[in-house]
C-alpha cells in the first residue's frame, strides 16, 4: 500500500453541481477488484466539447477516437475507465472504443459520435469492452449531479489522492460553475501511465471558443508540469460546456475573444492550475513540490525550455530530495538546455536566498539559512539570466528512491 | 565506500608506451587526501592536438582555456586535476587556468599556450592553482612512459574503476599505438560531474586531420552514451599525436581523408568505443549495461533521437532495473521522441525475443524466456519502426535506487 502523498492538499473543496451534468461510477472489474473503475458523465442536449491530447506519436485508441470526433463539437457522454489504457492494442483496441461508445449511446439514447472516451491503466492488454455493457444501464439509472469525489476516485490508478477543483465566474448577469477532476502522472506497474483531466461547465460556450480557451489554458498549467519527462500515450484533457446557464441569463458565447469571457477565463485557469498542481503533488514518490522560475531569458519560450531542463534533471531532482541547495547542478541544467545563457550573468536563488551571482557563488549567502529552507516541503528554485524579459514557471517534484521502487520493484 | 561496478571489465589491457608521451601523477591536495589528484602528460616537440568539448552554454574555465588554444594545433603538456572542476568560478577560475598553464610551461620549458588543461570535481569552489606549483617540478622529474593506470586513477572522482584502452594500427610501413584513458559520468556530491577522455598516439597526424578524426569518432561512441541525460559543464576529449612514429617510417598525414588512415581510423574508433562503453559500465548505481538499437527509422539522425528517448526514459530505465521487459514503456518513449513513427508497424525485442509486433503484443512470446533474459547483466532493447533504413545504437545503464542514493543522500 502506498500512503497518501505528504504533499496532498489539506482539504477538499465542496464540489457543487454543474447544471446539465450527471455522474455515476461502477465496478466493471476491468482489472481491479473491490473498487470502482468506470465513470459515466451524461450531458444535456446542446453540450459542446473541446479537447487537448498527448503529443505521442503512438497514442492510445481512445485518444484517436476522441480526436476524430472533436470536429462534431457536441457531446452527450463521457466514459472513462481505469485499469486498462487500451493503448498499443491494435485492431482490438479500435473495436473496443467503438463498442464502448455504442453501449453508452444505446443506454442514453444518443449517437455514438457524441460519446467521448478515455482509458488509463496497463498498456498492451486487450480491453474487454463487454464489461462496460454489463454496467451501462445501472450507470445511466444512478447518475446524479454531485458525486464529484466518487468520479475522481473511479479514474485513479496509482494516484494517492483524488483530484478535484471548482470555481465560479460571472458571465453576463449569470454565475456559472466550472468543475474539474483529474488523475495524475502516477506511472506504475506495468504502465499505468496517464494524465487525465475533465472540466465541466454550465456556461454556454461554442465548441470552437471552448477549444481556444483550453488550448491556451493548458500552456501554463498542464503543459508546465513535469514529473519525470516521460509522456503518456493517453494524456487527455476534455472540456464540456452544457450551456444550461443560458436559462439563467448567461449569454451564448461564440468566440474565445469575446470580452465577456474575461472573468470566466480567469476561473477556468484557476481550475486548470489547481488540477495540474495536484498532479505535481502526487508525483510518484514525491516528498517535495518544486517550483522552477526562470526570468531574464530572451523569450518566454526560451525560459520554458530552461525551466523544463532544470525540472527534468535527475541530478537537480535528487539533490532536492537530499535537501541540498546544489546550485552547481542548476548551472549544469541551464547549460545543457541549448538556450541563450551567459554564465557570467547568471544568478540563482533557493527560496529568497541568492546562492549564486554573476557566474560564481554568492559570497554573502548563509549556509544555515539555506539548509533550513531546503527542509521545507515546497521549494522554489529561481534562475535569473540577465538577458531579456522572458519569464516562465514550471512545477515538478523531487526524485526519490521511492520513485525507483514504485517503477522498478513492482514485480517483487 | 562504493564497491566496484559489477559491470567493470574483467581484465585490464597491458598499456604500452606511446613514443613521445611521458606521464606522472602526484598528490596536490586539491580536495582529496591520501590519493593522487593531478596528472601531467608531457609531449615531445611537434605534438599536434585536437579536442571536442561539452555543448553546455555554461562551460568550465579549463574548457574555455582549451577551446581558445586549439587553433594553435600544438601541445607540449596536459595537466588534469580531480577534486575541483573550476567551473562557475568567475574571474578566479580564469586566473587559475592561466597560473596552472604558466607553472607547467616554466617547469617544461614551453609556452603556456602549448599547455592543455582539464578539471573535474566540485563546481563553484575556487581552485587554488598554487597547489600545482608545489608539485610541478616533481611531476616533470618523475614523468615516464608506462604509468597509464596511475594516470587513469589520478583523474577519477567517483568512478569505481580506472578506464584505459589501447590499440595498434598500421600506418604506412610502421605500427603506431593509440592509448586512451577516461573518467566517467559518475556525478556525486556536490557536482562531480564530468566526462574526461584523453587519447595519445605516436602517429604523425596534422592537427586539422586529427580534429576531423575525433569529431567523427565521438559521434557513435561518446555521443552515443547517456547515463542520465545530464550534461556536464566540463566534458572534454583531447587527442594528442606526438608524431614520434615518423622515425620508424610512418608517413606524415595532413588530411583526414588520406586513404592510408583507414587502419588507424578503425583502431582509433576501437579505443573511443572501449572508453565510452566503460563509462556506461560505471554509470552511477548501474547494475545493467543497456544497448538500445533502433532500426527502420526515416534516417540515422531520427534513429538516434528515438534511441536517446528510450535510453533517457526514467520509466524504461527503472523497469530494466526491476528486470521487467516492459515494452509498453518502450512504446511510450518512442511516442514521445517526436520523430516519425507508426504505432501499427512497431516491433520491439528484448535480446532476441520479439515481444511486440505490428502495434500489439506479440502473441508468440514466451514469458519465462523473457524473464530469464532480463536477469542478465547486459540487455539489448531493439525497436524496428518499419519506415526506412535509418539505424542507430546508444549505450546506457539502468536506473536504480543506488543512483538516487549516490546523488541525493550524500549529505547524510
Amino acid at each position: 500500500m502506498v500512503a497518501v502523498s505528504p504533499l496532498a492538499p489539506k482539504r477538499l473543496p465542496d464540489m457543487p453541481a454543474v447544471a446539465g451534468v450527471k455522474l455515476a461510477t461502477a465496478e466493471a472489474g476491468i482489472r481491479y477488484r473491490g473498487r470502482t473503475d468506470v465513470l459515466l458523465a451524461a450531458f444535456g442536449k446542446g453540450t459542446t466539447v473541446a479537447g487537448v491530447f498527448t503529443r505521442s506519436r503512438c497514442p492510445s485508441a481512445p485518444v484517436e477516437w476522441c480526436r476524430a470526433r472533436l470536429g462534431g463539437g457536441v457531446a452527450r457522454a463521457l466514459v472513462v475507465n481505469s485499469g486498462n489504457a487500451n493503448a498499443f492494442t491494435g485492431k482490438n483496441g479500435r473495436e473496443a472504443t467503438k463498442m464502448t461508445a455504442a453501449f453508452a449511446a444505446k443506454a442514453l439514447g444518443c449517437r455514438p459520435n457524441e460519446v467521448f472516451l478515455a482509458s488509463t491503466g496497463v498498456i498492451g492488454e486487450p480491453l474487454e469492452a463487454g464489461k462496460f455493457a454489463a454496467v451501462m444501464d445501472q450507470l445511466v439509472d444512478r447518475a446524479e449531479p454531485t458525486v464529484w469525489l466518487d468520479a475522481a476516485k473511479a479514474i485513479m490508478t496509482t494516484d494517492t489522492f483524488a483530484k478535484v477543483a471548482t470555481a465560479t465566474a460571472t458571465l453576463g448577469s449569470a454565475t456559472v460553475t466550472i468543475n474539474g477532476i483529474a488523475k495524475g502522472a502516477g506511472m506504475i506497474a506495468p504502465d499505468m501511465a496517464t494524465l487525465l483531466a475533465f472540466v465541466f461547465t454550465d456556461a454556454p460556450i461554442a465548441a470552437g471558443a471552448l477549444q481556444a480557451l483550453i488550448s491556451r489554458g493548458v500552456e501554463d498549467t498542464f503543459n508546465a508540469v513535469t514529473i519525470d519527462s516521460d509522456t503518456s500515450t493517453s494524456d487527455t484533457l476534455l472540456a464540456f460546456a452544457t450551456g444550461a446557464a443560458a436559462a439563467h441569463g448567461a449569454p451564448r458565447i461564440a468566440r474565445a475573444g469575446d470580452r465577456r469571457l474575461k472573468n470566466f477565463r480567469g476561473a477556468l485557469d484557476t481550475v486548470l492550475a489547481s488540477l495540474s498542481e495536484q498532479i505535481a503533488r502526487d508525483g510518484e514518490g514525491a516528498r517535495k513540490l518544486v517550483e522552477v522560475v526562470v526570468e531574464g531569458a530572451v523569450s518566454k519560450r526560451s525560459a520554458r525550455r530552461i525551466a523544463l531542463s532544470i525540472a527534468n534533471s535527475p541530478l537537480v531532482k535528487t539533490a532536492i530530495a537530499g535537501e541540498d541547495a546544489n546550485w552547481g547542478r542548476v548551472v549544469m541544467a541551464v547549460g545543457k538546455a541549448g538556450e541563450p545563457a551567459d554564465r557570467d550573468r547568471l544568478a540563482i536563488w533557493f527560496g529568497d536566498i541568492r546562492v549564486a551571482h554573476k557566474g560564481a557563488r554568492d559570497p554573502g549567502y548563509d549556509e544555515a539559512a539555506v539548509s533550513a529552507l531546503m527542509k521545507q516541503s515546497e521549494i522554489t528554485v529561481k534562475v535569473a539570466l540577465g538577458l531579456g524579459s522572458g519569464r516562465d514557471r514550471v512545477l515538478t517534484c523531487d526524485l526519490t528512491k521511492e520513485y525507483v521502487a514504485i517503477n522498478g520493484d513492482y514485480r517483487s
